[in-house]
């Protein structure tokens, strides 16, 4: 199993937490990048989702043993920003079938969290991300490469 | 309202031909970008939903008065694939309120859509989408300029 680092901006911070204590059952490391407390941003700072998102970016990118869970209200914002990095395939789930479809037929290596699911869902999505590998078929790993060179 | 461009890969024609008649039906303009069968592709081909996808991102980043509309299996390939193009801000909807959010604090321009939603939820994604407008407050303008300065 991978290690996790895990972000959020102010809107997923409770889900965050509730992750932390989740991984911490499983017995999956994990290194949380914030943010620390749900009150909204200062509107004069660069916004916490795109720090987070490329703090959490940047480890994936260099560290295979890393996957990473990013969470904001819906997962939209945090989806867009982590599809920036090359090498990220940031997958945002809502159920553990899109989960298993991320991992076997992309790569996923960023899992994507809105605060508008069930926790239970949550904890299936998670343990499916984690648990299922890449399907490394022709036709998948061409389009997993292609995805880092299609700009 | 914009006029739409709108792909798929094999597994998300049959959706694709549903909204198109729909489209038609709210008298929305589009362009089909393709594909044109249900057919899975050649291995030895680049995959439909790379070459889509790039059709769908160059026009809406050129072309102000369109908006796209991608659909895969279940939207993530597309969403990644997407989201490496700057000015695209792709939204993986899965609900009318995740499309209204997408559009009022992201102002996504590029809807993704799986086959695995509901039609009748398919059509009220699509009009939430197509009738929300972006915020334009200060919190949410900021975010939106960052996304295409992360990296």
């Amino acid at each position: 199993m991978q290690d996790v680092i895990i972000g959020c901006d102010h809107r997923g911070f409770e889900l965050k937490e509730q992750i932390k204590e989740f991984l911490r059952t499983q017995k999956i490391l994990f290194i949380d990048t914030g943010v620390k407390s749900s009150d909204r941003p200062n509107d004069n700072e660069t916004p916490p989702l795109v720090t987070v998102t490329r703090e959490v970016a940047e480890t994936v990118q260099s560290a295979k043993n890393f996957c990473g869970i990013l969470i904001c209200s819906n997962g939209i914002g945090i989806s867009i920003a982590a599809n920036r990095f090359k090498g990220i395939r940031a997958a945002l789930c809502k159920s553990p079938d899109v989960a298993r479809a991320a991992r076997e037929h992309n790569d996923a290596n960023v899992l994507c969290l809105g605060n508008d699911v069930d926790f239970a869902i949550v904890q299936k999505i998670i343990t499916t991300f984690m648990r299922t590998k890449f399907i490394p078929e022709a036709r998948y790993k061409k389009r997993v490469e292609l995805f880092d060179k299609i700009t």
